[in-house]
């Protein structure tokens, strides 16, 4: 029992590493499978009017997905038996997103393919991608990223209220000069406050879509101060957090000599 | 008295902490009320022609949105009786912000409904969206990062100056070149120096609309030869900024007693 | 003219300073001037066929246009007046920008008003664009600014050539996947290879117009995989530069306290 | 031989220096080549049913491009003759890419002109274009360009996890939202996962071409939440990276020699 969890839950045995890079596959498998699947073109998901799958390749996709589905509740079962508390490891995080990466597909089972079912139906075999979660547990720096996010919550929660601010104001901004120079024609991208928010996002992130945009020689003045007000705002926090990441950096691979005494820190 | 300015200006007290946390609330329920309302789908804003609300949700809007109005007008109220100059206060930046808050909807009833003043009416309605200032109080770090901006006032002039040089020369480039190349047919989207300064800003900064783009392959060539000496450009004032956050940050975060002598570094 | 020197030349004394504030106000005055005049609606520019102005705006234009001309007339005259030599001056690249920016006022002068010409005449007008320039020297930190970008070519020069290894061989790459699967119908974006090029740097600088885009889903996963490749790549010479520009700001802000002796650098 | 040698794999002398710009122009003007032939408005690709070249032009364009294989196979066999061991440097990573350089020109004599091979001829004539990398063994910084790369390839793993994570759950959960939202008018643009998973990587990395966008006003709300969440968490492994560039960087320049006692820091 003792073996297997070190097979399971460490990856320095040569079968730990192993079984790391089986499970690895396994998810990344899983994820193409889900993706594929709503290809249209591709005709791989089951129609939800007939119980034949529409092609062999299809079929086979089935099978695929029926082996990384038993795959994962061994595994899921493997790490309930070998964990010293079965039932604390279950309402964890990772417990909880082993579940998810097992449950859709026998859910899938018990919805009647109808018309009338065939969103929730789709809502629940779509949850098998958060198998993908599976990955987060196999970096050794997850931990040290969560961490480093976790504690510079404050400066993003402040780069997210500095955000809220600048684009609540240029959003109305620019919907109140955009709607009335636009005059009657009600051609204007700004057609509401929320979609004014949406663009001075895009806009302010350099995202830039292009689906909202001004179309007034005014409305394009002020949108290109906006820009670089906005540029340089938003140069501000994320310096806060790039610096705040440096700085943690620094103070674990350097270390300092004291100035006054000449002794490590 | 001065018990209620603890509980209204500082956040330290249970109380004090309780009353920043409704108010916060009634910020952002406000600016979503505000911002829905100007979604042509939902017929939340009142028809300026008939006297009734459009829809049973939009009474409920205009109800919310004067219970919200009364609630800002008692902060403001107990605001100036707890300050020791309320004249000083009324005429302070939060002061102001404070009126500009609540005043917009006590002028909305001053406006004749009438397809005319529809303009203004909207216009003062809008007003009410720099509620979202009163967040800005709330941050504790507000007064820093205001600080740290003012401070590289010079560096931000001279980020300004840089782009206005680069684009002005660009644009003009591009507009003469798109202009004379694309001929007659006149489809060329340069179709003046200010739309080609906007073309300017957009790319160096990054957004990239693409409502504004080279049709010619000469002027493609020009264009991603001044995109890469815009990238260029644009990253060595923005180096300085964050060189200059990045510096700040150390010296304020950084002063350490060394762990050996007690003295500091 | 010691006197006339220190006015012209610096901005220590307060003639100096307003001298300085006068010649911005115009240069930019002049930069709106150039500007409005292209744009169509406003009907400024003169009309190539007709000797009179279209209207009342645009007689102001072309009165405001010639003040300017002279004023920049007799900065160039003052300047050349009392510098040392005169000629050495005239030849520096202030001169020639000085020189520049009235000489396109006088040329035109001389272009006759004909069709033919016209596309000449616009050329000669646009150059007066180059009294941007002038701005440049008012900057007090433009030689620092210079200096720096000047130390640091070499690495800007591996920047473009490592820009120009990746732009060559993706933009190569999805010519040939986007125009053999998109078959015979020919509407892949990806013309030709130069225009691949100018899609990937587009695309790696992050600009993303969207005027060239990948249609089929393999070019899309190829795109994304490329997207992800070059936007690790470009943060390479990036950060270089950025590194290079902060540590020379650190080297000429910060004492360093050498740890062996304890004095300062 | 050992004097040939230097000439050509080293830069020191005025021959050798000589040697370099040369092959620098010659490497330059094939990508060009390579590029312009495949522009179809200038018409210098070869008509693949009949045997004449279109124009005079393309004629140049011919003699040039077996101008350029001849001198890169004169200094491919040069390169063989005077190394130390010949077959070695054959099957070197350079050797491959000096022989991709040449061989494809040879190649494509072989392949007769029919309609059929017309795809794979001009694959085999594009391979031309990784004459592009021997621009890399050019560059002395390219060693410890590739260096540094290698030595973060770990933070680049942990970064390409993180991203796909992302990618994969918001691309799932916006083509869910759009396609339900959207209904049966079936105008969405998420038509499949492998489509939302491509707008997630544009829209992460700030590409944000615009071909792939939210329609509905939830999807848009949900958008740049993504937007800004995508945007904090790209900063994390892209801090990483610089730090770890910037961290390097400074131990290889700023090993500062005191001034004041002359002993290293």
């Amino acid at each position: 029992r003792q073996t297997l969890y070190d097979v399971i839950f460490e990856a320095d045995s040569t079968l730990g590493r192993g079984f790391d890079i089986a499970l690895l596959v396994a998810i990344i498998a899983s994820i193409v499978l889900v993706s594929l699947e709503t290809v249209p073109e591709y005709g791989l998901q089951r129609d939800p009017k007939s119980e034949t799958p529409v092609s062999t390749l299809a079929t086979w996709f089935w099978v695929l997905e029926w082996f990384l589905t038993i795959l994962f509740t061994i595994e899921y079962a493997l790490r309930l038996y070998c964990v010293r508390h079965p039932l604390k490891y279950a309402f964890s995080f990772w417990g909880i997103v082993d579940l998810l990466s097992i449950l859709p597909s026998y859910l899938a089972l018990f919805v009647e393919y109808s018309a009338k079912s065939f969103v929730i139906l789709r809502s629940v075999r779509l949850l098998r991608v958060f198998r993908v979660l599976k990955l987060w547990r196999m970096m050794s720096q997850a931990d040290e990223l969560a961490d480093a996010v976790w504690k510079s919550r404050e400066k993003i929660i402040v780069f997210l209220a500095v955000v809220l601010v600048a684009v609540t104001i240029s959003g109305t901004l620019m919907y109140q000069i955009e709607t009335v120079l636009m005059g009657s024609s009600h051609e204007s991208d700004f057609t509401s406050i929320p979609q004014s928010m949406y663009w001075a996002i895009v806009t302010m992130t350099t995202v830039g879509y292009g689906d909202v945009v001004p179309h007034t020689t005014i409305g394009k003045i002020i949108s290109a101060a906006l820009i670089l007000l906005g540029y340089s705002l938003i140069i501000v926090p994320t310096g806060f957090v790039s610096a705040e990441l440096s700085s943690k950096l620094v103070t674990t691979t350097e270390r300092h000599l004291c100035s006054q005494c000449g002794l490590s820190n």
